[in-house]
């Protein structure tokens, strides 16, 4: 007997008629004989509608009663997804983070899974009874409460998939799969029958919206099946794994995030360590740094130039305004109108021709780059915001159309 | 340093504006030096929408999973009044019943309370932490939520007190106390400053909405000092304690009840156990019979009358009709357009005077008694629905207009 972890995410337990879909999902797949856990997130608007409320009350809640309030979203879900499945009689039981014990951190909000106890969930399969967890939630070492942040339901299934050694872990999204890119920008692009876990965790860090990386990068570690499925059609996904078909030598897809900032410290003073001083300082202050790029100058001063995500551009200049004397610069220049583009892929970086095949790409269409950055696997470009989707399309294109 | 409890039911913190009200009445018991455990219900509406959500799924969930499904309704109140309490910089954590340790039984939707664990609480009171708990709800021995079922949240509360040994228990309602009969009905009726428990019991068993009669039965159990004060004004409520001042002699109050209907099995057999058969029948449906009256027939037949709640007419009148043969009676005749109405006071039926004070006031008053059913603090009269009002008019009047 097979055991399959199922995730189903907002979106697909948004209201009745979705969940009661979502149930016949898995009672197909418990009716074929298998073992399921399922893991779901809170149903489409809950979370927002939460906020909403504590907002009216205290714009600046605590992280602890913010964690206790947002969780009772996914404990509605999975009463609601048991409820549908009794309508088809199949045993199941609905269990909280706090119930299964899936231990955490205790970092309100961006807490981590330590540890999840094996016991109340192993006696329920063991009765042959679906099991449905929250998503997205833990408890500590207090008994506290605590959300695991961005992505937090991947992250709970890929956990379970681990914990339970499940032969699959299936991710349902929206879509039906994992796209060379975006589909909404360019209609050729093509669904990947497979991509290994760097590939996807590049482009889950580029943008690409289908996996939180850290649920990728938790899959990885201890080899879970991964498959992202369409939860509204009744087909085959994209299978994530640790290698694919040796004869693929393409990319695997094209990623663009339009969500992110430039800002340029310019004038520097030589002083060494001044790298290490100013993102030591955004990361203390919870400001995460993609891109970097540090340019020498002409005199006897240089630019850091680095991106944040476009949320934290202002109180990024503020924090660095605030050391101005220490570090030693003369002054910040902002841009958030930006966008990057990437092109992901195994052993690209071995093969030259990919990076200049995209750069061709982007010269043909007309295209300024303002940074490089690369990596083993990836190749991005910062370009101006207007130009982002013609980009895509440019690299999709380059890419794909002539093989 | 005394410890209080307050318990604020739904109306209470329906919205944002009665949220912060509750939070502000919470701090100044907290500034004036008191240790303070909070016991919330669900918001206003929350518990109907929820089970709305349900409903569009299951029509007949299991009620494991409708606990499940509820107990998120508390867990928002506590966490938002928590936010409430932090605007106003009162150091506070919610907690939810398994945060807690309620330990009750398990039977879903109408679980008792067995043990409360003193740990977490006392931890958290000892750091000068107003605790906020979930009302309604407990977990079982299991692991799994449940739910009290009608008046829950008053019973946490009272048991609360009980095991902290709090100095006080105020449950906080949308009236300022206990009154000798509902002021809608009679405008000059009276707020009483002191109840007894068993008055207390007798009104809130015969339709007085002010306390669940479980949460007044384990205050005198355990020698809880309750209090039942306005959640909208800021004066005295009415306190229930074990004796009130012995110069009172006068009833406590008039209460009504128009949510019940009368079931007849008329021409029964003589034959022995019929009684037991037919409560043992309803028991077991789950159907509580509340007023009985046996009468002896002309012949070799007698009728038995009872009440029970509106909606359990039919389903009563199914279940007999199903066992006809077996309980041997002729036909069942019933009633959906009766009332009740009650005295209630101590040492009542010892003085004689009492009951014909009550029955001469109705005699007055033009109205037919269909039934009468007394205890040693209480004479009910079953009435034609549309005298319900009158008579309580009459009664109160009558008891209350003299003095």
């Amino acid at each position: 007997m097979s055991l399959i972890v199922q995730k189903f995410g907002g979106s697909s337990v948004k209201n009745a008629e979705r969940i009661l879909h979502v149930a016949e999902t898995i009672a197909k797949t418990y009716w074929a004989g298998n073992n399921v856990i399922v893991v779901l997130s809170a149903q489409g608007d809950t979370t927002d509608e939460l906020i909403d409320k504590a907002e009216e009350i205290n714009p600046h809640p605590s992280k602890r009663e913010m964690d206790m309030l947002l969780s009772t979203g996914e404990q509605i879900s999975v009463a609601l997804c048991a409820m549908a499945l009794e309508t088809l009689h199949i045993p199941c039981v609905s269990l909280a983070a706090w119930q299964v014990g899936i231990q955490s951190t205790s970092v309100h909000s961006a807490a981590r899974i330590k540890r999840i106890d094996s016991e109340r969930i192993r006696s329920e399969l063991d009765q042959r009874r679906v099991v449905l967890v929250t998503g997205f939630q833990g408890v500590d070492r207090n008994g506290d409460v605590t959300t695991l942040g961005r992505g937090g339901s991947d992250t709970s299934a890929v956990a379970l998939a681990a914990v339970f050694h499940a032969d699959l872990c299936q991710i349902f999204t929206d879509v039906d799969g994992v796209y060379t890119t975006d589909p909404r920008i360019v209609p050729n692009a093509r669904k990947l029958d497979e991509i290994t876990y760097d590939e996807m965790l590049e482009l889950a860090s580029q943008g690409a919206q289908v996996l939180h990386n850290r649920s990728v990068e938790l899959a990885k570690k201890f080899h879970v099946n991964l498959e992202v499925v369409s939860s509204l059609e009744d087909k085959p996904g994209t299978k994530v794994k640790e290698v694919t078909k040796v004869e693929k030598t393409n990319i695997a897809g094209v990623a663009k995030d339009t969500s992110i900032a430039r800002v340029a410290l310019v004038g520097l003073q030589h002083n060494p360590g001044v790298a290490f001083q100013v993102f030591d300082l955004l990361s203390r202050n919870n400001i995460n740094v993609d891109v970097i790029l540090q340019s020498i100058g002409r005199d006897e001063t240089k630019d850091i130039t680095f991106t944040v995500h476009k949320k934290d551009m202002e109180e990024a200049e503020r924090i660095l305004n605030d050391h101005k004397s220490a570090l030693k610069f003369d002054h910040i220049e902002m841009d958030d109108k930006i966008g990057k583009v990437s092109i992901v892929g195994m052993g690209l970086m071995s093969n030259c021709g990919v990076a200049a095949k995209m750069f061709e790409a982007l010269y043909e269409a007309g295209i300024n780059i303002q940074m490089i950055n690369t990596s083993e696997i990836r190749v991005s470009v910062l370009l101006d915001e207007s130009d982002v989707n013609k980009a895509v399309k440019a690299i999709h294109d380059k890419f794909f159309d002539d093989i």
